[in-house]
């Protein structure tokens, strides 16, 4: 008998949900590192490291932190197996057909990323007891810190540091969000959704005005 | 009743002042991410992610080294909405009235946290029965490694690294001088104000003199 | 009586093999450590920082990532001290008699390195029952990842992710040899040497021959 079959099965889709969940932010996070690696010319150990990175490192740098073990990615190790055939496929693909990808259409499933991280970043520093705003911050470390350490290993600045776009504060937003619900007592399978979708919407609402951060010294 | 109350005194005012000088210190670093950030013209995440790395992330590089929880900030996470609040406020008074903040005023309060974090990181590392040289290089890495984050993420080569200035070598010194007392047997309470004093007084005379260290090549 | 002396003998020659093995690396990497810096003209300690996380950086970084402690920087501290010396006296000789080291010269300890650290580290993952993938990735990790530090450390784009050498592919082979030797229940002592020697070998036919990987928009 399969000893998950013990499992309650609403804990069960709970799990389940999660992994969907980092599955998919996963993805968009990984292309975003191919773009940027594309752009800096990498070679195919640049284009899955960088790739890696943007893709696993958020994730991984909050679990190192928390001193939290089996990471995504050893818990579930195929998905490093898809993340190199992806890399090496699309290298491929994208070399023969000129395929135009523009940092335009990646900002979509970006926002998407960015809203599953930090609502389950966020979860998983409260289900640990962390107080509210550690539990707030993880989520963000989750979403961001991979784009972050994408960019310091190609030698930039993160964009998200300096280009005065909604982007970590969305992420923020959505965690605050799942704290209050969970605050309420709501039960997770509605509290993670919503977050991810209040991060979510934020950073597309961001895109599509003008909304700028307040910047140092923007006048000299 | 409080457990904390059946601490012994001595113990309970050690780990007091324990918290006291990383608070202090905390206060100092924050500002030269601060400092950065604004030469940069970062934005608002980027000020705060910067100044609580140049803060935040000596100590917890050392905790993630030594492997110990909960990190400073996790367990006095009030401090966390103090760095947060500090970055807008002095975002929003400097951008107003144009303070002049230079590099060499900041000099000050940093030899400061020099002092302090290296004989607390020294500490703790001595507290775990970790070899001399190695718990010495904690309190270099507590020390020193908050500014080199801050200078990788900004994209620049850490100033510690080149600017001949004896900095991490203070630290280091001071570190010995821990070491050296506690090996005396003289009690923390003395041999800790001790260590930071060295630490600090020496970088305070490298900056007054004109001593440089050794540099690779400087004929070239 | 000395404990150790009740260690069956094979299990103690593999483990000082062990040993042997991750300090010979450990001198050719810190070597190409002091390279750089040279390079970009450091000062005494950022030589010893950059020569110390070339050498130190990718093993420390594969226990971090394994929650695997004491580093072995930390278990033989006498290591530590042995670095210390040596950038010293190289930066004092290698000033005083201008002895040419040209990369070119660098890269056979280094291909050595390469070798030794990613058959180690993946043995290392493959003991804790690791997944294949994984196990194979800490033995890049542990070999390439100490380069990737210093390269970010001086602020540059690591040298392995853009220059179309076969360097962490050759270490990922390695990996691959010793996972398969493993399941053919090979001795580690037969088993450790022969994946070292892949790697190394491999590197060396890349450095001899204009294999080049593929890369990203060559065509641009």
């Amino acid at each position: 008998m399969n000893p998950s079959s013990w499992m309650p099965p609403v804990a069960w889709s709970l799990s389940h949900a999660q992994t969907v969940i980092e599955a998919a932010a996963t993805v968009a996070f990984a292309a975003s590192g191919l773009l940027e690696a594309a752009r800096k010319r990498l070679d195919v150990v640049g284009v899955c490291v960088v790739a890696g990175l943007a893709a696993f490192g958020g994730g991984t740098l909050r679990d190192v932190l928390l001193d939290r073990r089996p990471f995504f990615w050893v818990a579930h190790a195929n998905w490093l197996w898809v993340l190199l055939v992806a890399c090496v496929a699309a290298m491929w693909l994208l070399r023969a057909r000129h395929v135009p990808i523009t940092q335009r259409a990646m900002q979509w499933p970006d926002a998407l990323g960015l809203g599953l991280f930090s609502a389950s970043g966020t979860q998983i520093a409260l289900q640990m007891s962390l107080p509210p705003l550690v539990a707030v911050l993880m989520g963000v470390v989750t979403a961001v810190c991979g784009g972050m350490l994408r960019d310091i290993v190609i030698n930039e600045i993160p964009t998200a540091l300096y280009d005065r776009r909604p982007y970590a504060v969305c992420a923020f937003a959505g965690g605050w969000v799942l704290v209050g619900l969970n605050h309420l007592r709501m039960d997770d399978a509605w509290a993670l959704p919503l977050a991810a979708a209040t991060a979510t919407l934020l950073r597309v609402a961001g895109m599509l005005t003008e909304v700028r951060l307040p910047s140092w010294r923007e006048d000299l």
